[in-house]
């Protein structure tokens, strides 16, 4: 074997043979219409075998490095120009290490001790074992049967009227949102109540929809697509959405002609109260798309949301569904439809609110005790707390300083001079942890009452 | 208990007074500035503690159908007319069941012999284990350990360049091209090349990208944004595109300063060669915006996709990316992660790949020695075989008529008068069931020719 070839060493003889000719082609050696030895000629030459040759004459070929004249051998083809050879690209890789604070009262992730793990891993093991489903595609809608179950759970708890074929699955809200967006051909404007949610903002922007904030800010310009709200969460202390302005949503969107998206987030843990009706059951169904997630019943990990569809929006989609392909694992499907169907989401909802609603009690009695702020009040939908301090540093420096002692709060806000509002929650504390995490938010505030 | 109540039997007792009040506030029976009845009163007329009228009244005031005035009691809220009870809607359900060939020669599904299902099965449930990762969010940008393996796979496998900072994680191509829009602001003109993709296209229309079939048809009017193209599959043929097509593609790109998104599914499965150098390793990245999928390698119900955006890409990603959330699921992506270091996706690939060779060259020899076409090929991707016979049937009757026979193929088209080029695959079929399943093919060609 030729020594040209060493720096290929370790790829099969025909591998070596084709990047020695390809290179050769490449720098520009062999050139256009040259023609490379014959099989046999070049057999002889590097001490190969025939075959082995051939094989690199056809990769050759196949790339189109070379072609074939038929009785008369292989030809260099005619190839543009170009810097051939890619170079690593300099962006610096990412910093894997990620902050983590000792406390988080942001309640960004979920509490361990509220969720039976053992008993969600049996049912994905046994989903795991569906082999026929499992070694084709998804239904593009969504699993059948997972559709199904999440009908009869939507109506029974939240009053949601709808038949398994105007449910559609995704992989989180954003896919739902994506596909409401493909179905509406308008593109005109979304109006946001409430909270505001980044995250649902920047998809209607991505599709260039003009979004404005609240519908008092609303022109009469364009015509209204959607209007997006989130009942449980009506403004910044996640107050529920009362029944008077549900009824006058309605009828905003009647009179405006356009679909109201219903994102039903977290309404399971509005405990102070059963959860207030869905905008859709008194709707009847017919301009709201109601959305339902899981990532704080279950696990956030779990990518798994579903939509209801106003008759009208899936009888369009219908149309439209084969081109939509599903997002969500067709495991995790199956896992959640028999999870749902065996009562298992019923028991976890009660107990997940229980547990949820005596660590809020917990904190809000610790934060009585430890720090006696001059207010204090658990938030409707039951996640949060927010309570008043006299305060000599803003509210700005305060999370900041806070976040430095590695205390995570959801945030704070300047009320008056030397009044702040904090904003936490108890939902990511394991409830041994409460008294810890209170004294440790206690130290750190009265630390900062000395600067 | 007063039988007022009768019908909401089952519920808690506070939750049935509640009905009770709400019901007779829908209805008008009590109306906007009504005094309810005070606690001790309705207490005593309807048999129950104080307690569970408090808890009804609560309910009754969160929900705003009353609200309290202090030191006088509560009274019905002012509420705008609306049809409160929802009607079932009335879209038939869908069809469970579904249409499910004999033989399907379409290739649509992967074959069960060729995935080590228990393998997989066990790192699943490996990454189940992974308590403290799979309760919280996953990285926006997918797991940072999956980036890492899948950086490292298609460098050494498809020449890729890159790190795991530029790569983005998706349940789907779908998924990932919707973000490839969403870091786009121009919204021009997406050139497909090769063969027609409509899951592709109809992503891009959605997002009002002018969409055109063929870099021929493009007319200068509009910039380019994208260049659409899955190299290994450059024609109905599935040829592999070759090197001059790629240069000259490369070219047409750089001088229009657009980015070719290269969709490279398959291409593991070029197996009468080396799979061919990728786009983006001959551009060194700078251009090309690469996607990988894995659905015919494992299982086509595995929603994992991946991306490699172009450094300059990257940087745009990195600003907006906590606006995204991740689509694919944690638990599949660890383990996928583990499934690559642990060098087993290699070799499934070289499994896959020989067994995917042999049922082809097995088909193609069978359709040889069955049916005598005049023509009959391997696709230079591997997973499809055209042949040509004589047939006094159009092609569109013919795959009707085979599909009434439960023979499902590909696709057949008129090359002309009485001649047809028939396209298969054997990809979804079992080594031992392809002599079955041309004898059927070559009955029901037959059985035509008579007609």
């Amino acid at each position: 074997m030729n020594d040209l070839f060493s720096e290929y060493a370790g790829e099969p003889l025909y591998i070596q043979l084709y990047m020695y000719y390809r290179e050769m082609i490449i720098k520009g050696v062999l050139k256009y219409g040259d023609k490379l030895p014959s099989v046999r000629k070049c057999a002889a030459e590097f001490a190969l075998s025939k075959m082995t040759v051939e094989s690199a004459y056809m990769q050759l070929t196949a790339e189109g490095y070379v072609f074939a004249k038929s009785q008369s051998g292989y030809y260099v083809s005619k190839i543009s120009d170009i810097e051939f050879i890619g170079k690593a690209p300099s962006g610096d890789d990412e910093d894997v290490k990620k902050f983590k604070p000792d406390y988080d009262l942001s309640g960004s992730s979920v509490d361990i001790e509220c969720f039976d793990f053992n008993l969600w891993q049996k049912y994905v093991k046994n989903a795991l074992r569906c082999e026929d489903r499992l070694l084709s595609y998804g239904e593009a809608q969504g699993e059948y049967d997972l559709r199904k179950a999440l009908s009869e759970y939507a109506s029974k708890e939240r009053g949601v009227v709808c038949s398994p074929s105007q449910i559609v699955i995704g992989a989180g809200v954003q896919s739902l949102i994506q596909l409401l967006c493909a179905l509406d051909d308008s593109n005109s404007d979304v109006i946001f109540v409430g909270a505001p949610f980044e995250q649902g903002t920047v998809v209607f922007k991505d599709y260039k929809y003009r979004v404005i904030d609240g519908k008092e800010n609303y022109d009469g310009q364009n015509r209204i697509s959607f209007i997006y709200v989130s009942p449980s969460h009506s403004n910044k202390f996640c107050d529920v959405m009362n029944i008077s302005a549900r009824v006058d949503l309605l009828n905003f969107a009647r009179a405006h002609d356009c679909i109201i998206i219903e994102d039903d987030y977290d309404s399971e843990f509005c405990y102070f109260s059963r959860p207030v009706s869905s905008l859709q059951s008194l709707d009847g169904g017919r301009n709201v798309a109601y959305i339902g997630t899981f990532s704080k019943l279950l696990l956030p990990s779990i990518r798994i949301s579903f939509m209801v569809l106003p008759v009208k929006l899936a009888q369009a989609y219908k149309k439209k569904s084969r081109l939509y392909n599903q997002t969500a694992s067709k495991t995790e499907q199956i896992a959640l439809a028999r999870y749902i169907t065996d009562m298992r989401l019923i028991t976890q909802i009660r107990k997940a609110r229980k547990h949820y609603e005596n660590k809020a009690e917990l904190m809000k009695n610790k934060i009585i005790s430890e720090i006696s702020p001059d207010f204090i009040k658990i938030s409707d939908s039951g996640f949060m707390i927010y309570f008043d301090i006299t305060s000599e540093i803003s509210a700005q420096t305060l999370v900041e300083s806070l976040l430095s002692k590695k205390v995570k709060i959801k945030g704070a806000e300047q009320i008056e001079q030397n009044h702040i509002r904090i904003f936490v929650s108890s939902a990511s504390i394991k409830l041994a942890d409460i008294d810890k995490s209170v004294k440790s938010l206690k130290n750190s505030l009265i630390s900062k009452k000395n600067y």
